[in-house]
């Protein structure tokens, strides 16, 4: 069984989607008022999990202290059914940025390894006082029969339309992690990329993603780069608060990775990086096909920000430049589905494939193929629909 | 008047140009042993200079120290008919830098400011018996008559073939400055990415480099990307050694800028960096346009490495990438020529431009268009050619 949410994603600009709101205008964000941070002195908050290697025996837990980088810990422990297994300690790596005015408080990272398939555990952050208690469940060996259930999920922002997207999710208990296309915060939509907006999206998702890991992907609102402000590093913010495991997939970057979770094998593309031949990019994409072995995970999965296939005026044919470059390896190789963000709307192709163009064939036009993928835009707000809608 | 120059660039790996050559090895590299070091203890060498600003009034002098980075200054005069001016003196920033089991010797770079046009400079480097004395001639300020007579040449390499090249740009006396349109040492065919390889190319080209500015654009084998020996940040060597005068033209990253120089506005772009919407690359290009005054510099040029038009099997349709990005950019804006290296022949276009496609219309031929550049191509060896012969 291998059932798929899919989520919505209501952008603070751009594109409104509920029916109920007829006016061209973004739903507005909601006021850092409604994103407290946890009682207590530099009590730890924004915690999130992600995946920590290839196989999903490692969970890499962050989070953020405001004023001091101590205490500096995670304890955690398997809960199998409510009994408490040997406590285990482990420090985190942490770290902090400027951007502009704004100085990070300290941004920890620490990752749990050997963890038992299939099992609970619990993990508190803090002390005293300010101890948070969360927990999460390992998942069963990858392997082609797994059942597991993702929610999709992109371009989330902070707004009241995020809140009831995000609610929707948090109150379905079939999603057990969520594959999330890029756009986190819209920050950068703030003067001078307001980081505290990262903060406050760190806090607004916190019920969620401290609790099962969501998978990362960056969209273009993760680049920050702001020449104006002389914010010159790209994706200086998504990168010291968003850790990856990217070095299992022999990735030299965070910004494109692989991880298996489940029956699926996921790939996790940069639209925003260099992917010219040669570069680190596509080198890296070129030597993830031969690793994939459909036996063990039979679907493959390819997450990226900007669509290739994408009928709307809006962002029209900003992702045929990555097209162009891979879209023969992704039908070589079946990929089975291709993930997007950046648009809003929901929109699904047929299997389509565009590949006979050269100079001089004249070939430009999609045509169908059945060892292509299956290309799947989320930008909306929307329900859960099932995969076999598409 | 404005002539252009077209000169060879013969690989060390590839295609091989010359009609005498049969065998499809490449030409091999000159032994180290041809390209000695000047005489004296930590002799200033591998001499180069580059256009230091916007509009040719600064010149960026750079040399590496092998053993010690001091002395650091640029010794200065005007040389008017051979009556010497006032000696300025300034110190240079100096740089180094590990690449695997390479540590690279002291890369010094000073720009000389203020510069009179049309005016000859005579500069030394080292003291005592390591002195050496070059100069080099400021251009005319900028204006749409200036004459002026550029080289273009890339993917050259340190082959004996190389070296037919680089002699027969040297011999010439019309050449006023080069562009350079990537693809420098090929040091990354060595194991290790041998770096002395970067330090024996920086030899053979200084009895041109030292004397006039070349104008860098970065190729693939720039981009010295090795996982395997952990060496992960792309262009590091390259970085290190050529300096550029982005930030005078707005930009970010060496890797893209433009430069005015005599009757041309010039915009190096980077094949191999990001380019998609919304990257630092794509929102400073966009903002290029707007600064071409046609009345000041009629010529409206682009350098890059990987041609978009380009009717070799060898590398075919690399550039469709960039090319979908950034074409109707360059039609709207009426660039006039577009060199590209990395194919290892010489080819030029007619104006034609490729840009009605969208995902229905069924329109992916190129068709002749008046506004469009004209895309020549240099990667052979070959002689003088003038503009009007494409």
């Amino acid at each position: 069984m291998f059932l798929w949410l899919r989520y919505a994603a209501i952008l603070c600009s751009g594109g409104v989607t509920s029916s109920y709101i007829r006016k061209s205008q973004a739903s507005i964000d909601m006021p850092l008022e409604l994103f407290p941070s946890p009682l207590g002195f530099n009590a730890p908050e924004q915690v999130h999990i992600t995946q920590g290697d290839d196989v999903g025996r490692s969970m890499i837990i962050s989070w953020v202290t405001p004023i001091k980088p101590h205490p500096n810990e995670v304890t955690y422990w398997e809960d199998i059914n409510g009994k408490h297994g040997h406590k285990h300690k482990i420090s985190a790596k942490f770290t902090s940025y400027r951007y502009y005015n704004y100085t990070s408080g300290y941004i920890h990272h620490a990752t749990i390894r050997r963890l038992k398939y299939n099992t609970k555990y619990i993990y508190e952050l803090g002390k005293h006082n300010t101890t948070r208690r969360f927990h999460f469940t390992a998942p069963l060996q990858v392997g082609p029969d797994v059942p597991y259930t993702f929610g999709v999920m992109g371009d989330l922002g902070q707004t009241y339309d995020s809140n009831q997207t995000f609610k929707h999710y948090v109150a379905n208990p079939k999603g057990q992690a969520v594959l999330f296309l890029g756009d986190l915060s819209y920050a950068d939509h703030y003067e001078f990329h307001d980081n505290m907006r990262c903060d406050s999206w760190g806090k607004f998702i916190e019920k969620s993603v401290a609790y099962q890991p969501w998978i990362w992907t960056a969209g273009n609102h993760e680049i920050d780069n702001a020449p104006e402000i002389e914010e010159n590093t790209p994706f200086k913010p998504y990168l010291h608060r968003y850790h990856v495991p990217y070095k299992a997939s022999q990735s030299t970057s965070p910004l494109w990775y692989s991880i298996k979770r489940a029956s699926a094998y996921i790939i996790v593309l940069s639209s925003y990086s260099a992917y010219g031949t040669y570069t680190p990019q596509y080198n890296w994409f070129q030597q993830e096909f031969p690793k994939v072995n459909r036996a063990e995970t039979p679907w493959l999965i390819v997450l990226l920000h900007s669509p290739w296939y994408n009928s709307n005026n809006y962002h029209y044919m900003e992702g045929e430049s990555m097209r162009v470059m891979f879209e023969s390896w992704f039908v070589q190789n079946k990929v089975d589905l291709v993930f997007a963000g950046h648009v809003h709307s929901y929109e699904g192709s047929e299997r389509i494939s565009n590949m006979k163009y050269n100079i001089t064939s004249n070939l430009s036009t999609p045509v169908k193929d059945a060892s292509a993928p299956v290309y799947i835009t989320i930008g909306d707000g929307g329900n859960i629909a099932g995969l076999a809608n598409n």
